[in-house]
């Protein structure tokens, strides 16, 4: 333990684990001095993958095309000198970045020497290794250390658990040729070092039920494997103390819903993804019989298949902090995919591969470019699906609507889950609409410029909490310019929505949900609908928002808007000469006025254009509603935000209001052909009852197109599947059994 | 003549044409009944092209393909009930379109007929044809006409005259298969009469050098070779009066330049160029003999291949009045280039073909269809080039540097053409830039809705002249707030920019221009280079805009850039919570000042984000510059332009300024694999000089890069080539010949 005594930043942090723990450690370090007695590799690649694609690589066009690619990225790093720097700078900065380049390189150089027997690869592996070997031992804390979990490499430790889950298998793969001199000095002075600093080092992390302590877990459990360590695999698979209290498999059976949804939404689900598969895999491989893949009803094969369906044209829905041009084709997912397909053979795996078009050279990516280089492809049924939010399922749920599975069909994404932790935004019920590949009813995602140094040094910006997280800048209700929970996403994780009621069928899709703890004294109850009509193209989007308080308040709720506005029936006054922030706090502030006028009784309409498609937001009146017209930029000195613009209809003093709006998808230009066609929305009317006479709990609204066909959603109070309603409209008397019910033809 | 003198609205307007006129035209309608001695198809399609497409279609897969795609098309047109309406609507309206969309099925459905023999595509066109002459007799002048030139069928004669093209077309297709009853008819009642309204019925734009005289001299043409109406042949080609004075010849002669440039841009050289082609191909069809394609140092082709060379990664270069997303694809363009294909057998025509995407069924589509299927496609060679404009050549050029030929090099475009007519934009000197992919210095184009009814039933808008062709929509420098020419495009028509030098290397693209008339008194002189560096992976901007004047004025140069602000070096105020217009007239009105501040002495940078790349545009300070950050939407209360941002660099009062700048392109963006590289300028200085003591009529621009590499601009104010100049630069002695010279390593 010599050279982790002589680390005084290690030190002090040791004085926080256990003695007991220590010994561990301490012992079964002494046990193996290196992995002599393992064949390598041995961990998320076998032998027999490694033979496999050296004897049938010449029948495979797709990873032969791989290998050339990848030889000549990495040849063209060999041919760099090689850079391991004393670690200075935080996330985004030069020996940070080089740090990574490092490990992504050794991982890959790894793979291609077991691919080609090339000892190129070999030597630049084990070069490395005994670069960060020389320098482990003499780094202690990073100088620019995030918060409470510095890394010593790296500023923060989640990378440093990054690098060690790359380093060890590129360890994994050289292994078995290097000497026992060179693997004596790598295994005490680096990886050991780094694994017994990302357990022992930091055991709130590593304890944690949370994706940094996923990423140490796998870190340090392959490690485990590799070295021969049996203690290291068993804090791993369950905590610091072996209890089973924390460590992989609790965090299998808690981080994931009962349907595969992670907590904090897809952005963060892709990312925790990586150490999951990857360290599943590599137990599978060393301890099949944990059948990992089969645990708690194959838990992680759900999540990689819930995470693909938690996106759109494969870009994940923007829920959340979450950077918007992240999909399915990211790292993350490219071996989740393949991973799974490894185990299922689900040749709806094998489309996402093909358009994640990224081959990787272990055995698991070879089997995919087999299966595609077969042409073995089939579509991925992307689904109308509740995904239940929670460890039991009881936190919410997200629901997702769908009209076919083709690149430009129509998703509606209803936000009804729990907070979602620090990541979380504030906004209950809030709603995304994808249409024709593009995002139409929009979430702003993070404020936030990945590694670029420049903004805010490429972190979370300020305005991610003072605009992107505030439920203004969602599609859902704001009360008196407050945010949800006060803007206390600790309070806010107290109290998931209710989902009313979630049904699927030819002609609907609806789901109700409501919360009452968002605002105290204030019940917030939206029903979302997706309604196929006989005379349109596309579905139409219903939505009934009810808002119900015991005193008066001013009601907002926001349309956030992508594309060019077209025309609108509003009576609005423009601000054409000077233009002023809508607000002052809880992200208002960041959003300019540019019109307003009141909506009035009856159905007003507002049309844009996004790409070639049309889009009208049909409303209606009544409370004194205005429409305020924004565009975002407000406060913004740093230009930090997109200029995007939002419809928000404000009525400014009710206990109560119900907002109703249909969205209709219309109609098409064409540019190049130069033709325009139905550029007018087919709604002529819309009309809302609260079933006069005969059950006043039944809110209902009718829908009347130019074709002359007209239907009603009747939405009941009571969300009983077995209550039975009765309605009398226009004359004619509807009996049915159930929270809600399509009604066709009502009017004559 | 009876089916002419029964229309009233028709015989007013003949009142007009000359008694003579009507004679000839007479005669020639007597002496052949109808066109029962040609043989058909024999215009654009001739029987041969049937007859090989018939006996080789089984062989390309590719014409296949297209022929099932426009059996389906047709097929679900023919389904429908026929609608021949009364004409009722101006352009964008339901009778408007509904004819638009008639020729094209009845062009469409006679070529099948004649590749598949299919006598329901005969019928449906002749049934259509013989609605079009019962209907036609009983027109009087369209109850919505267009200014002076009114058509029939449709508002303008010019949607008359494309009609006509169409259909003389689809009747060319089906003429041999119809009873002698039929086609007496339809030429009698319709043919005729059209082709002589479209002649003799608008002396003034038949006989007008413009594209609608095009659109009419092919339509008269046309219809005179099928109906083999020599007259009506002899006048398109010769003029009215065919003396030679007017008509397709002279067209051919006078609107595109000794370099195939069409003087209102590439938008309009793209509508303009279908007629052109189409015609001609006839006119090659059935007088061979006067080698069209030949004619003019082959105009014809030239002005084909130029407006595929005014386009970057599809799309035509926006300026002048210019809906942004019509590109290479168009179907004015699909027909030029199979028909440039078909003569010159050029496989980089067919690169060009294999991005349209788009196969005809004509003799000339099928060649291209068999010419990709045969793999024989190379790469279109774009160039770096000087376009010169006008007839002869001598009102001024459009110089085109790029970097490359692939999807995303880099090209600057710097616009020193004349004004082009009404759709021109106040706009000398200005300039575009592409890369990526994308464009990043940009034009605003047309402001318009193009068949969007809702916006300003689909004309252009009226912000098109205030906004639009004003030159501070531009980047170029206005003086005093005023417009180039004061705004007045007959003023601007006069004077074209002198374009002092220009020259295409390896390491240096440069052009210079001046204008002396934009502003009476003032002159303008800009110099343009795009520079490669041995350190730098992309070539770096180089712009020198020198503003000399004997009195005192405020000067602007706007940059319109697209992306999202990342970060700059400009003390700036920030408007955060007040937004006003930045002036009142001549497109100010239109720009929101979001933020302000003094340009120091020496360098100052923005940089910006487009997609995945960096854009940093480095400028010198000096004569008490301000930068004005500004974003587009003030007085705009019907959302009818893009929310887009420019700088502006203004002088507030001075005789002269010398602008110099730097745009950088440079690093890269990875959202999905999460890095960035080269964020960060390497233009770390920039110097300007006069040349100080030994030659004061250069202008000097030294860059130093961070790898420690600089270069030196020189440009001399004598643009004669053989003039010898001499510069001390940094104690070394320069000499060299000509305008310009490119020094490098100038620093020590």
């Amino acid at each position: 333990m010599t050279h982790l005594t002589s680390q005084a930043g290690l030190h002090s942090l040791l004085k926080t684990v256990t003695c007991s723990l220590l010994v561990l450690i301490g012992a079964s370090a002494l046990q193996v001095a290196y992995a002599q007695n393992v064949a390598h590799p041995n961990l998320t690649v076998t032998q027999a993958d490694i033979e496999a694609i050296r004897t049938q690589l010449s029948e495979v066009p797709g990873a032969q095309a791989a290998l050339t690619s990848l030889r000549k990225k990495i040849d063209a790093v060999i041919a760099l000198p090689m850079d391991v720097p004393v670690p200075q700078d935080a996330g985004g900065g030069y020996t940070h970045e080089q740090h990574k380049r490092n490990y992504q390189a050794m991982y890959e150089a790894g793979l291609l020497f077991q691919v080609t027997q090339d000892t190129t690869y070999l030597n630049f592996v084990r070069k490395m290794l005994l670069a960060y070997a020389d320098l482990y031992p003499t780094l202690g804390i990073h100088p620019k250390p995030k918060e409470q979990t510095p890394g010593k490499l790296f500023w923060q430790s989640l990378n440093e658990a990054m690098w060690l889950v790359y380093t060890i298998q590129a360890y994994d793969s050289v292994a078995s040729q290097l000497s026992a001199e060179d693997r004596t000095l790598i295994e005490t002075n680096l990886l050991r070092p780094a694994a017994s600093y990302l357990s022992a080092g930091q055991p709130q992390t590593f304890n944690k039920i949370h994706n940094h302590g996923t990423w140490a877990a796998a870190a340090v459990g392959m490690t485990g494997y590799v070295l021969n360590d049996q203690t290291l695999v068993k804090q791993a698979l369950y905590g610091l103390d072996m209890s089973g209290d924390a460590g992989f498999l609790q965090q299998i059976t808690q981080l994931f819903s009962p349907d595969g949804y992670y907590a904090e939404g897809p952005y963060y689900q892709r990312f925790a993804l990586m150490p999951f598969v990857l360290f599943a895999k590599a137990i599978d491989v060393n301890q099949p019989e944990l059948k990992i893949f089969e645990y708690q009803d194959q838990a992680l094969l759900k999540a990689v298949r819930t995470s693909i369906q938690l996106s759109y044209n494969k870009l994940f829905f923007g829920i959340n902090d979450a950077i918007k041009d992240k999909g399915i084709d990211t790292i993350e997912l490219v071996h989740g995919i393949a991973i799974a397909y490894d185990i299922t053979s689900d040749p709806a795996l094998l489309a996402i591969a093909q358009r994640q078009n990224n081959i990787l050279l272990t055995g698991y990516g070879f089997r995919v470019a087999q299966g595609l280089d077969q042409g073995l492809a089939q579509p991925f049924q992307y689904q109308s699906m509740q995904l239940r939010d929670g460890q039991a399922g009881d936190q919410g749920a997200l629901a997702i609507f769908r009209n076919g599975i083709d690149h430009g069909h129509q998703a509606l994404v209803m936000k009804n889950t729990s907070q979602g932790l620090g990541h979380g935004h504030f906004d209950k019920l809030h709603w995304l609409y994808f249409d024709n590949g593009n995002e139409i009813v929009s979430d702003y995602g993070a404020a936030r410029f990945l590694n670029i140094e420049a903004k805010y040094g490429g972190h979370y910006l300020p305005e991610n909490n003072t605009w992107a997280k505030q439920t203004v800048a969602h599609n859902t209700v704001v009360v008196d310019e407050q945010s949800h929970f006060d803007g206390d996403w600790q309070v806010g994780q107290k109290s998931a929505p209710e989902v009313r009621f979630f049904a699927v069928s030819d002609d609907i899709q609806i789901t109700s949900a409501s919360i009452a703890q968002a605002y105290p004294g204030t019940n917030l109850t939206r029903t979302m609908a997706m309604v196929k009509s006989a005379s349109l193209e596309h579905p139409l989007i219903v939505d009934i928002f009810k808002v119900t308080s015991k005193s008066k308040h001013q009601y907002d709720l926001p349309l956030h808007f992508q594309g060019q506005l077209i025309s609108h029936t509003i009576s609005a006054t423009a601000h054409t000469s000077k233009l002023e922030p809508l607000g002052k706090n809880n992200g208002y502030q960041y959003l300019w006025a540019r019109a307003q006028g009141p909506i009035k009784p009856g159905m007003s309409q507002v049309t844009w254009l996004n790409e070639n498609r049309f889009y009208t937001y049909s409303v209606l009146g009544g409370d004194d509603q205005q429409m305020i017209f924004t565009q975002l930029g407000a406060n913004d000195p740093n230009f930090n935000l997109r200029s995007e613009s939002a419809l928000i209809r404000r009525v400014k003093s009710a206990k109560q209001h119900t907002y109703v709006s249909v969205l209709e998808t219309h109609g098409e230009y064409n540019g190049t052909s130069e033709y325009t066609k139905n550029a007018r929305s087919s709604v002529v009317e819309l009309v809302a009852s609260s079933a006069a006479g005969v059950d006043e709990n039944i809110d209902v609204v009718t829908v009347t197109l130019v074709s002359g066909e007209s239907f009603s959603l009747a939405v009941a109070e009571d969300s009983s599947s077995t209550a039975e309603h009765t309605l009398e409209l226009n004359g004619k008397t509807f009996v049915w059994t159930g929270p809600y019910s399509l009604l066709t033809n009502t009017k004559n």
